[in-house]
């Protein structure tokens, strides 16, 4: 019998990935969970609703925070769910509304990825 | 007659833009620009080319140098225009070969804009 015991494991929708592009070469595995990413950021509606999240007070936002990009609130909700596959937004519904919230870490990231290479 | 002359003004291919991602929401103009980039980056072969750049000695490559991501040379030679086309490399011919180089500034300007919103 052994004293020790395994905790549970949060898995992160998309982990944090790959050493600075000034590094060495990435692999193709990494590429293609990182290019996931910035194709999320690569669409300025959506960079514009990803802003608009990350600024909101309290670093959350619901579709009803929302309504100066010029789109539709369907296509809102539409955007705000492909930022949250690619692992940049976390959701939590909340009675009617779903609120949406920056991921810190996959996002810090990002940033290191691109800063280092600088 | 004045005594002041107007020096050239050197226009960056694509101009770093914008405040970090937490402070407040992109306009329409600024996330147009931004997303250009991402976008760029945004697809896994585009990503492992300017990885490979990136980290290749002296920071400046040319096709003849990367071989290795299983894509054709006028491939290679096609996305590479793209980075440079969205401003994140820049290229210069010697004799047979164009030679690309990371663009930092603009790398910077990205890498702030995600870094500060962790």
């Amino acid at each position: 019998m052994s004293n020790t015991r395994s905790l549970p494991v949060l898995e992160p929708v998309a982990a944090p990935c790959c050493p600075p592009l000034t590094e060495r070469p990435l692999s193709a595995d990494e590429a293609e969970r990182t290019a996931k990413m910035f194709k999320a950021l690569g669409d300025p509606v959506r960079l514009r609703l990803f802003s608009a999240v990350a600024s909101h007070e309290g670093g959350e936002a619901c579709v009803c925070d929302i309504s100066d990009v010029g789109v539709s609130q369907p296509t809102v909700s539409h955007h705000l769910k492909k930022l949250r596959e690619a692992g940049l937004l976390t959701s939590e519904r909340r009675g009617t509304w779903v609120y949406y919230r920056v991921e810190p870490s996959v996002l810090a990231a990002m940033g290191q990825l691109l800063s280092a290479a600088a």
